[in-house]
């Protein structure tokens, strides 16, 4: 048995077997090498491998996107046989008795610095070409690292996470996170409250494609990490994984039951979703409504905008599904750590106080029209609230609401009908905050973002683990805060949810009861808990 | 005469010579060559001119930082002279018919990629070094781009500047700034402020060495930017000027004189500095104190921490040259924009929300005492305040006292004298300004920078010119936050004074002296128009 100690970002106990998850970068290692013949043939089959590949990414690309956008694939087929490219490769294996992940990353690095120093734009447009093409084949000789398809539930070890990595993964069959680095406050940290399954970062290990299959626990109460646990504390964790399942089991209960003290106050408790999949997880758990539908997902991994068609239809199977209930979309929210190719948004030194959200909308309204165009039409099949992130001034929801009033002209002179839509920003910024006062006279509600509020209160990036010691989501300044808007609002007769991490802590529940807070907004599988503690509120 | 309108960032007029600033970075282009000998001949002088500046480098570097720190010159030299290097340039002059920039540049990719690829530390660690002599000797094919010493004062042309550029250039002959990006509040915006220059960004010009030595008029009252101006146009500009100037006699007539309204009410006008050079300029402008001394230059732009004994020197020289006026220290505010590369930071995805300032020192205290035990030794010699940055809670100065307890015991064991010091922070984050009332009670001043405050506040990043039109710094949240300080502290027996560019905006120095504010602080250039303005308020 193997056992090592690291900070849990989200409690629970998870047992099962390990899935190592290794970065697409590889290290290619100049190696001299004797049989010319075989490391030639290794390169034919990797050249093979690499043109099944792009004929299946050709046509899987047609299907989605056209042809047009698929004809780069071709293109990558033609470089591949490219005589100049292969001639280079075998030189350096026959001439210098060379590896052929050294000769493929030497012709990668060749080839596109010289492309990318011609004049010519269509040629310089090829180096990044010649380079994906060089990276394919080394990911095919390296045996393709990266993480495949999930078999069967496991629990994910990495070095670190990002959220274009999480994105592909199957959620369904995640057991846990561990990774060696990343911040309490990081991307997994978040999916794993999200997803209510433990998570621990800074667990010390050298990780390696061994470890895939070999049996594991994950203790997020502890913060323990046992590999291949002996009979004792196996059992001992499967006992603790039996008391928290009886736990849920109570928890159970609470479904159908309303979010009410003892006293009578009700609180509305929602839930987020960053994702059409998380519906299931919103009805199972009882949720009363969507607080937080973070609309970015429609945006992000894909090669163009989402067709209002396209939108439509995703807004309005969520309000059908929801039946009724309240369901908040907030309009996207790209940019910083959430990028989208296609937008061709610059790089920017601080992308948290960046080109983002509201900013990107309000600059291209076209863009912005497409998405309220969506969700208007969708707001005809049920109770729909559209919120606004990032804003910072009256003169944005002035801006805001004007293109609503015209995006609502547009599609009553089309005969399309619309439903009643409430109207909200996030309260995320500490400029919000301060004019909470005068933003509330024109929103019917206001959604306060714990996260963002805090990283721009305390100046700390919550995704930088040098600062772990210094973020306290608790701090007074917050919660002086949260007092603030809410007071403000409620002089103005504007309703006030919590939908950031906050929300869902449940050490902080009664305070915000007592703040006059009217809605938490939290994971799907956090809402049964936060209802326990409400309903054991004096 | 040619003409370009831009964005006048600071106003006044300036009538002088051009002087262009080229970035470091040079686009090498592959171009075909015929005379190979001639291509060869360049290569050799290069090449020479490479060794005689190695040498020299090596010289000076044994001087200043001793034989160890002087070695890389060696090995460089050494590198130059490599026959396999030597070699590929060559036989890309001969066989391809390239010209040498882009063949030296092909044997710095080549070498470095492969010395990168190595199993041994050192070897890998050459990649870099044989990249930088490929610079050089590209640098110097490229007839050394950058920009040589200013010989008479000069109007500098370019891109864009970035503080590490500025720090080199001599400020006394800087007549105004014109580049072609650049944010409103980008870095050569505040040093036009600060110097009192005239400054336009978005001027659309291409860049082009040819331009040095020009006559030109940079009028930064309307925003235009006149290469070799016809006779009327510089008759015009130059009666403009001496109207501007007759105004700056004016002002001189308010030396000596108090910065008090008519009704009585006197505020402090002091000076913000960022090097020991600015002294002159605070004594010329009759400041009543420096508010603002920026101790960070002492550490940048050099290879290692000033010793407790220069920084002594330095804060001594400046205390006894104000001569019993208030001298308030920051302590090294670094991180974010200001980067030494011996503190060893890691990169940051969002620096100005990251390790820097107060967070380095609590987090590095042997540090952080050697500044405090240079500044409270400097104390005996005048009128010292320490001023702490980048304090988001109670618990920070709980801890920044302690260290300064200790601090002081360990000096008065050694029988070192102190003089009395004021002690405050700076409030530049929304967490300070809403817990101001608890820091009160633990400092005797606060000092508002409005400049961070703004960006943490409004989430946007002030040097980001994709935000310039959203960036408001006369917003409300602002001005409220303002106000909430003075009054908290106030209740506490603290003063307040402004220190970011806020405080030398006049259109708002009425409303700061209504609202109560102690002090403002702002460039030495500004001190005698802000004391006009004061002395006509009612």
């Amino acid at each position: 048995m193997e056992k090592y100690e690291g900070k849990a970002v989200f409690g629970g106990i998870a047992i099962g077997k390990i899935k190592v998850f290794q970065k697409e970068e590889i290290v290619v290692k100049r190696k001299h090498i004797e049989d010319v013949e075989f490391e030639k043939q290794r390169f034919e089959d990797a050249k093979s491998e690499a043109m099944k590949q792009l004929s299946e990414l050709y046509l899987k690309a047609v299907k989605d996107v056209g042809k047009a956008g698929a004809d780069i694939f071709e293109v990558h087929q033609m470089m591949l046989d490219d005589l100049d490219y292969l001639e280079y490769i075998y030189q350096l294996i026959e001439n210098q008795n060379v590896n052929v992940e050294y000769a493929v990353a030497m012709a990668g690095d060749n080839f596109s610095s010289i492309f990318s120093m011609m004049d010519d734009e269509y040629m310089k447009a090829r180096a990044v070409d010649v380079k994906d093409i060089s990276e394919r084949l080394i990911h095919i000789l390296s045996n393709g690292k990266g993480m495949s398809k999930l078999e069967e539930p496991s629990i994910i070890l990495a070095e670190d996470l990002t959220p274009s990595e999480t994105v592909q993964m199957d959620k369904e069959k995640i057991l846990a996170f561990v990774t060696v680095k990343g911040s309490a406050n990081s991307h997994t940290a978040i999916l794993a409250r999200m997803m209510n399954i433990p998570a621990l970062i800074g667990i010390n290990i050298k990780i390696d494609d061994l470890l895939s299959g070999k049996k594991a626990i994950v203790n997020g109460n502890t913060g323990t990490f046992y590999i291949e646990p002996d009979d004792e504390t196996l059992s001992e964790n499967m006992k603790q994984q039996e008391i928290e399942a009886e736990k849920k089991r109570l928890l159970e209960t609470l479904k159908g039951k309303e979010s009410i003290t003892k006293a009578g106050r009700k609180v509305k408790l929602y839930a987020n979703i960053g994702s059409i999949s998380d519906l299931g997880s919103v009805l199972k758990n009882d949720a009363e409504g969507i607080g937080l539908f973070r609309s970015e997902f429609l945006y992000l991994g894909r090669n163009s905008l989402p067709t209002e068609e396209e939108q439509f239809e995703v807004y309005k199977r969520v309000v059908e599904t929801m039946a009724g209930k309240k369901v908040i979309i907030r309009t996207m929210d790209i940019g910083a750590d959430k990028q989208a190719d296609y937008l061709n948004l610059e790089e920017e030194e601080n992308p948290a106080l960046g080109y983002r959200a509201i900013r990107i909308c309000l600059d291209r309204p076209s863009l912005f029209k497409v998405q309220l165009r969506a969700i208007l039409r969708a707001s005809v099949y049920g109770n729909i609230g559209i919120m606004y992130p990032m804003v910072i001034s009256e003169e944005e929801v002035d801006q805001i609401i004007e293109i609503v009033e015209e995006v609502k002209k547009e599609l009553l002179d089309a005969d399309i009908h619309i439903g009643e839509v409430e109207q909200g920003i996030m309260i995320e910024t500490p400029a919000a905050v301060m004019i909470s006062d005068k933003l509330a006279k024109k929103m019917d509600f206001f959604s306060i973002g714990t996260n963002d509020l805090t990283q721009y209160t305390l100046a700390i990036d919550r995704q930088n683990p040098k600062l772990d010691k210094i973020y306290k989501p608790h701090h007074d300044a917050i919660l002086r805060m949260i007092q603030m808007v809410v007071d403000n609002a409620h002089r103005e007769g504007c309703w006030v949810g919590i939908c950031g991490e906050l929300g869902a802590d449940t050490s902080l529940t009664e305070k915000f009861v007592e703040m006059g807070v009217d809605e938490l907004s939290v994971a799907p599988a956090l809402v049964l808990t936060v209802r326990d503690v409400i309903r054991n509120l004096i």
